[in-house]
């Protein structure tokens, strides 16, 4: 089936506050879903959930259980509706047990001034055709992780010691990302891509699965049509979590989105 | 009254889940409450509703209106409670109407392991007594921060050009802190220490009340006796909004909490 992000994230009202999704094995990465994927379908919900205000601006999540391809519920409930903003709580659940729960202040990023005051700017990267693809991945990349089938990544050659066994011990990641199919990075694909990389862990020499404990996602501006670059670190890794640091950029530069979060250390 | 943080953020349970606080005035700062100070009051809820997970771990709060002095309900709802961990939604309500949601994960700090991987350490700051104290501020500060009567507060003097018109434009503050009245800091006061300074758009000659849209803290290590180290700095200042981050050293030099907020930029 081709890559469709807005398939695969959309979401079905069932009820008062209640909307269902599939969850898809498309965006599966070792034994769970992604999830950036699962912040997506919940935002879809969040966004439906209050007329008007169509942008998760800001989405404080806390993952509760590793959520599986098939159906789940989000059950939203507004906070508060104000004149730019409302508050939204949700929780994805999956056979009645929770797997997030979430807190997001939706609102319209096209309201937003456009002025930048202060913004330290992309990372330096090479094109994306001097980067390293999937294609150069090892062969069983694929089936350890389907979800990157969504998507064209392209890591900066500096940044991938790790897949060679050679971390860099820094905890940064980078590259290039865009939606397959010729879809546009969108407010909405953003709550994703925040989410979407390897651990940074890996270039600790820490490679393995990293739970996320809570994540935040801001969304900054609109993105521009083309690549997103998109950079992960580390930070303050002690007492068996760590945080994770994530900004985007898209086309022009601006910072379109970051995100935070905590996760314990792969074991 | 003698400054007494246990006293004003205890809450009280008053029916299934739901805890009340009058809330103090003592915590205020311009027109409203400090937003560390409800934060902790909902955290102290927090981990009553959960017996066998005494700290909050990390808390997302997205504020919805200005508390005030007086009384208060936390209404709580525990989502999921696992092994080590548990998550409690919160609701902050004021006459019934929502100040402040969250979502907090609590668990037990004493059960962490000790190691420390990756840690940039504090920064570099004079010793307290070469630091700006309250003493130093102009005599209206008092009125316009009451809250600042219930800690010792001590600016690097780097990061104080704000204080007499002369920002340094990095958007950064830092200093020692700590609760009056010989109180220690622990997991439940760095929830408000994490947002107890200025905004550091002060430093970019932005003063004024810059309202917080989202907070979320981590708690990382139970803090050492002694002074506390504090820095604030604000980035991505674009779209009318900014995103500022907190970091808190105990005086071990050991990392002990860290926060990152999206707040609107003062007007």
């Amino acid at each position: 089936m081709q890559p469709d992000f807005d398939r695969d994230i959309a979401v079905t009202p069932v009820g008062d506050g209640v909307f269902a999704r599939d969850l898809d094995q498309r965006w599966s990465v070792g034994g769970g879903l992604n999830g950036g994927y699962l912040l997506a379908v919940v935002g879809d919900a969040c966004r439906r959930a209050v007329p008007g205000k169509p942008h998760v601006l800001t989405a404080s999540a806390h993952y509760l259980g590793a959520g599986t391809a098939g159906p789940a519920e989000v059950h939203t409930r507004l906070v508060r509706d104000g004149r730019s903003l409302a508050t939204v709580a949700a929780d994805l659940t999956q056979d009645g047990a929770p797997r997030l729960a979430v807190l997001a202040t939706v609102g319209d990023l096209a309201a937003l001034p456009d002025e930048v005051e202060l913004e330290p700017g992309p990372p330096d990267m090479p094109p994306p055709e001097q980067c390293f693809g999937r294609d150069q991945a090892p062969p069983d990349f694929r089936d350890v992780a389907p979800m990157t089938q969504q998507f064209d990544m392209r890591f900066d050659p500096d940044c991938v010691g790790w897949a060679v066994g050679a971390p860099s011990g820094r905890g940064l990641m980078q590259g290039w990302f865009r939606l397959e199919g010729g879809r546009e990075p969108d407010p909405h694909s953003l709550l994703m891509v925040v989410d979407a990389l390897p651990p940074a862990t890996f270039d600790l020499g820490r490679p393995g699965w990293a739970p996320t404990i809570e994540l935040t996602a801001h969304v900054r501006a609109m993105p521009a049509p083309g690549w997103l670059r998109v950079r992960h670190r580390a930070g303050h890794v002690a007492g068996g979590m760590f945080e994770e640091d994530c900004e985007v950029w898209d086309s022009r530069g601006r910072l379109v989105a970051q995100s935070r979060q905590l996760a314990r250390l792969p074991r």
